[in-house]
């Protein structure tokens, strides 16, 4: 199976950014994480986005905040699938790096997720690899399943408390 | 090969999203178009999404514009990657378009693009069929060298004007 | 008397919800809850919105966050008056789910309130169903005056201290 | 049946809330067109809504621009539901109107609808009214399917020319 | 002299509107304040401005949050200068007040200062005062005079702390 | 009579604050227009603000775009009331002026009208002037109920055009 | 005398970017004008940064809309001077490249003018430069009289046309 | 060599601030701090632009929030580099801090950093100053290395924490 990056672009993005690798964890699907910045190093970026698909790897995941160039950097460098996550910072409530990652210019897309959306940014991986995996397919099936279960549950108990 | 569909909500998109359509012939990937309004006809955008994967498609592209719900409701009914293409409407600039594809929940994500950035859809489509398509993705690096020659040939000819 | 609904995208929207139900208490107008995913379980929203109007349903209150998709949703598949109420999550302050759920497009119509507006929604439903109630409307009434009471008695104490 | 009321601020917003009497015209429903506004002629606009129940009116439509007021102003003397269409303006694409008339304070709601969204404005007022009026909501019915026949033959005309 | 009059939507908003008192108090300026809600007292609302120039009143201030109609409803009523303080609430950092209270139509304005700006509303109907009052008038000159030479004072320790 | 100082920050905001030039003719108020720029003529615009007073003038009318500083330079070298007009100018639609003439720091204030509102800012110098001057109140007063006249003879013509 | 480059992300900004190249010329400062983009030409864009200095340059200034990187990725490979020059693309006014240019992270600094501030970009190179050239900073000083001049000019010519 | 201006409107932002003095401290470039309000203290704001160069200062660095007019105030009385940071303050997250500073009018720029960005502001002063100083060029040059290196560094111990 191909492996996932996971790339942020500062340390201080780790407690959003973990929500990825539990997904990634759970699905068993093998992965790297790494600490690169488009704007501090950006030679081991570019170098890890030229390389990345002769590694063996199928989708790079990037989180940055603020003006967050890190997705667009690495795409500029690789024909892999690269997903950004919009990191939410002290200002302006992550807009500024939700645009920055989302309108990239034409001929270089970055599959934008949600601010702080790295748990999903991680099922959009698995989703891209199960495109041809069925096994990944299945679980990510069962998946769903067990989550509405979970929504009907949560229905149950909330219906059951206010419904007399 | 997988096809991809393209879905948009109106056919008032059609004149952004032909961009995509231009992107998927140049690469000859195989793909369907469809008009669905997850509001008009929430029937039978769910039936399209829970049978693509065994229709034969890898990836879902949707446009919409406004409260553009069509890509999560096409999300929430498949496993298969979904791109979301943002439209620009009559207001606000496509922000609201943005907002609506993009802030998708934990479990359900939408690979969001710029607003307006069908081509980018396209090639992101491709981009995903290419992890595991090897031909697909030295067609993608081609045009890639081919895109930067271009660029090249107008730093050319503006430096030339510019800089004598 | 026809019942309301009030559904919730997830058990997170509960504390700022129960603004809702307090209101609807206070006019003794029979209600359900219900936890109900626009995304998660699509199934369940959609029957749900299908079978209201026969379930004795008069007006149904959706509540969700981010790209809250929920009103729009229910409201595609029934053609009772669906109230939306956008609730402010972790990032951007309720302006993603105040547009998702707003700017609906042509046909299919949410009746959008404040974000995090609660009480008020359980107030327009109420407003629904006194059209041609009149008993609920004098309730309304009463409460109108009431409320316009507490406030002249704020502005009472206010000016007496300030103004003397 | 109830009469259904279109207020509009100024006699320049008539170009976008004509597509509401459109609407009215279709389902016959009766209705009544003023124009008052919220700050240049208050009183009228006050008396329109306190007699606006007694007057026969079973909604109310209110559509303004800018620091758009009208709603809620004759939400705030009568118990009638009010609906509110924000009118974009010169400047800020409606989201001054939009906020103006959505963020109500507790206690005065009134059901928002799209920016410049005069069609579902006139919509929602004819669901409120079928609530209690089967034949209206028999309409309703036929009218959402004819309008998701629209959408296939348009999904089965672009279809056709792109899936050859 | 004329009095000021202080109107505040809701009490909840005294917090903020006290730094207008405490400049009013400080100028010696008589004032009276006030609770009243365009929405849920707008006939407490609406006397007190048609009666508020025969009541010798100079200046209305007005402060509210969210959908604020207070300014505008209070300018609607008398041709007094209105002074609208938008009050930050729960969402959207005060924005959709200061649009709600800036954004008046042709013939009614509403002379608005920052989000939560209780002081400088109140300097500025000082300010209106002072046209024709010279003794206000030099007062506002001191006051001017005190606040640069309180900046210079800080200049002078920030300065001498760090430029050795 | 007190004079009105119309300042503009450039020549290219004549055909949007000529409006309120209109105004003041209408009352018949005294006024001088001028072209000042707070960064290019910072001198200049300071020597007007500060001899304003003694040149007889009663209230300053800034009108300025994008970053607009004129309305606070003015502002902070007068204790004369100072109304600032943010005009709209090539991108943001108007927003970088409001915020950077609304938002000014506590001790200078700036009474702030909507984007591109000339005549608003017109109608609130005059206002000003009307605090002590009953004739001037009573021109105001005639043009109130005459606005309300016209909106009348408008709500007359579409409700007879519309309600058959 | 140290030269300045301008750097565009695309052939369609030139029409906003040749401002900057009038100012230049005006000032006589040596430049070299490419295109270079940081996404489609990312080789070249940092070759370039990394031999500024060496090539004699003193001073980048780089333009682009949308997710606008470009300045951001030259100043990653330079410790000279980066001006960014946001532009304006078809949606969202600039703001999404405004922020992505000016919201550097710590470390990067990036001097942003304002959105299609070519002009005002040139400038600032010519100022950065002027620091240690004192004929350079003798043209700017007589360049803004000549500016004040021209203001005055249009201020005399519109007070006699107003001022009767 | 050169000093280094840094001025703040108010000493609340001095928290803010003292991390563009960190930096100057680092880099052992001369620099002085300063208190001056663009509105309260305008003369002396103006004196210490128009004595900046004769003084000695290469570069002024100017932090301000809301209506954020100091560095521009600065900016019209020198032809020094001016460096904006805008300062996020109670209300809006700093972007009317950040538009009322970096939307200049053409012939008066600002160099604008991120909202909060002192140290790379005092680093884009240090980048000035370096153009033609080749010992600060090359401790530049070092601090880039090392904060490459620390990032690397990051880089290493988490990837070793979850590449096992």
């Amino acid at each position: 199976m191909k492996k996932i990056a996971v790339i942020m672009g500062s340390d201080s993005d780790l407690p959003v950014v973990e929500k990825a690798m539990e997904q990634l964890d759970k699905y068993k699907v093998p992965y790297e994480v790494h600490v690169f910045s488009a704007h501090r190093t950006p030679v081991e970026a570019r170098d890890f986005a030229l390389n990345a698909r002769s590694n063996d790897f199928g989708v790079i995941i990037c989180a940055a905040g603020k003006a967050a160039h890190l997705a667009g950097a690495i795409a500029a460098n690789t024909t892999l699938p690269v997903i950004g996550i919009p990191i939410k910072s002290s200002t302006l409530d992550g807009l500024d790096a939700l645009l920055s990652t989302v309108q990239m210019p034409s001929g270089i897309p970055v599959a934008t997720v949600a601010i702080d959306g790295a748990a999903n940014a991680a099922l959009l991986a698995i989703q891209i690899l199960a495109v041809t995996d069925s096994e990944l397919e299945s679980l990510l099936e069962k998946e769903r399943a067990s989550n509405a279960e979970s929504v009907l549950l949560k229905d149950k108990k909330i219906s059951e408390k206010f419904n007399k």
